[in-house]
């Protein structure tokens, strides 16, 4: 059952939480809005769904409430920070704000960022960027989780990529996992006993499926095109364990469950070569350009990335986040 | 029919062919290097068999033989060039060989070139850059040749998109495009007879096809990963055109054929950090993890991306460039 729960009273619930781990008042509030938000725009895999998890990794130690991200070395435009093994969300937070100070001094700017945490719906730092009129790029790595191309077993991981760009009706910002779903769609979709819309990994006997529960038991995700998901996961997982001087896929899979994951932020300054009206027409006129599609379906419609992001946050905002009643009522009775 | 041609001669004869249009020797020299290559590597759909086209756009004015790249605006880290509609291999290859400079200086580089023309294989300035000792990432645009997803008609490119990291016992290096397979690939099959190993795109009826004539009939190239990968093209147009403050795949499609493309080279100087015996140990570790995969097949093998470049290009070496005989020979006669 779904439920619409107003974003303030998620917000203070989401920070008692935080605050009954040993979250520091102003760190539990910044870590609430970005579950809350999450949730708001419909990712509540990695908004109120994933909040249980993540309290209970506090409780085990395994992610740091109270550390705080350093910088391990300054290159110039491009600087290693460790997380600390601290909040994920937190770390790419301030990781993010960081890319963004360098490239507004650089022109570009890049901080790889190691021995930090999930940092549930990589949207949110794409969205941070954009917002600010910044270009930006950032992903994560991950515990293996998706096959190479011909294998059987898991010695790739997802790593979720982020692409942002600003525009002033709307920025586009891409958030996609390298398996063609990731794993809170799949969790989703077989909560909801719903098929997937196209294949997305192989049953127990080797055969493509759109069955999610199939598929979460092979441990077979398929990457998005094939060889070349699998492919570009593994340059994902190799530039973020060059860039931040971390752990790989490789690494994080000899421990459970997953944690000290390498990831990368880099920002470009786009307003400043270009007067941000350019930056605004020209946005304008690639979305208009995509909307001129013609549709397969005739009711159909095409949409660019994170489009539908504002009117959801706008929904949640007027009528409530939506939620799964069951898992607001554990969270609300205290975690 | 195909044949084996000494890789010098093949030089020669591209030389011979540059120089008879207006390249300069030592630039005729340089472009000649880069499509021999491509064809000893195995990518001769952009090398030999893509050279009589180039040849072809020189011939037509498309493709300025003597036009330079030239220096727009600097940023610090960043930088914007025009490719000043000059052949796009050789712009390629300087861009690559500015943002390796600026890399060194500032830790991190990025050239954003604009109006310049296609790159051929993209994997080559990934090659260069990782030989190097330094982490890339390249991208173009292109004229709209795939369909957003859930479209007919094409409205985004398929944007080619490299990545590449050092390693003293190979490089790691991922070339591809946003199309489940390049044009080149699907020409390459139809000229071959041979299907292609998963779907790739979509029939006149539209239902999806392995088919390589019917998808280049239809127009309508799969994405990789269906909407995760029309997502990733329009983001890497939209950076391509913002960074380099260039034309966008929109833009490009109002011209015929195509040119003025716009494209991102960025490098990370990744030893710079840390030791390169560090750089070499870890991907090292990860090549023999991705290799220690269970195969599908009995006899099947695990391959990470660019694994089979530099036992190709030896091959090449020693036994000749293969080569298509009917293409050779038209070259060889002079364009």
């Amino acid at each position: 059952m779904t439920d619409r729960i107003p974003l303030q009273t998620m917000m203070d619930v989401f920070v008692r939480n935080l605050v009954n781990v040993g979250f520091e008042q102003d760190r539990a509030l910044r870590c609430a809005s970005i579950f809350a938000d999450n949730s708001a725009v419909g990712v509540s895999s990695h908004g109120l769904n994933r909040f249980p998890e993540f309290i209970d990794f506090v409780r085990k130690g395994i992610v740091n409430p109270v550390a705080e991200m350093a910088c391990l070395a300054r290159f110039g435009a491009w600087e290693q920070w460790t997380g600390s093994l601290g909040p994920g969300p937190l770390n790419a937070c301030d990781a993010t704000t960081r890319a963004l100070d360098l490239a507004r001094r650089h022109g570009i700017g890049c901080v790889g960022l190691q021995q930090t945490n999930h940092w549930m719906r990589g949207g949110y730092y794409g969205w941070m960027a954009a917002e600010a009129g910044l270009a930006f790029m950032a992903w994560t790595n991950t515990k293996p989780n998706m096959p190479a191309w011909g294998a059987k077993d898991c010695h790739l991981g997802n790593n979720p990529l982020v692409l942002a760009v600003p525009r002033r009706n709307g920025p586009v910002v891409l958030d996609m996992a390298m398996s063609q779903f990731s794993f809170g769609r799949l969790e989703t979709h077989l909560r909801e006993g719903k098929p997937l819309s196209v294949v997305g990994g192989y049953a127990a006997d080797g055969v493509l499926t759109t069955d999610p529960g199939a598929i979460l038991n092979s441990n077979r995700a398929l990457p998005i095109g094939c060889w070349k998901g699998a492919g570009l996961s593994m340059l994902l997982d190799s530039l973020a364990a060059l860039v931040s001087g971390g752990d790989t896929t490789y690494h994080i899979g000899q421990r459970d469950p997953e944690y000290g994951v390498s990831q990368v932020f880099i920002a470009i300054d786009v307003a400043r070569a270009e007067r941000p009206s350019w930056v605004d027409g020209l946005m304008d006129e690639m979305v208009a350009d995509l909307h001129a599609s013609r549709p397969v379906a005739e009711s159909g419609d095409v949409r660019y990335p994170g489009q539908r992001i504002l009117a959801m946050r706008r929904e949640s905002l007027e009528k409530g986040v939506p939620v799964d009643s069951d898992i607001w009522k554990q969270v609300l009775s205290g975690l």
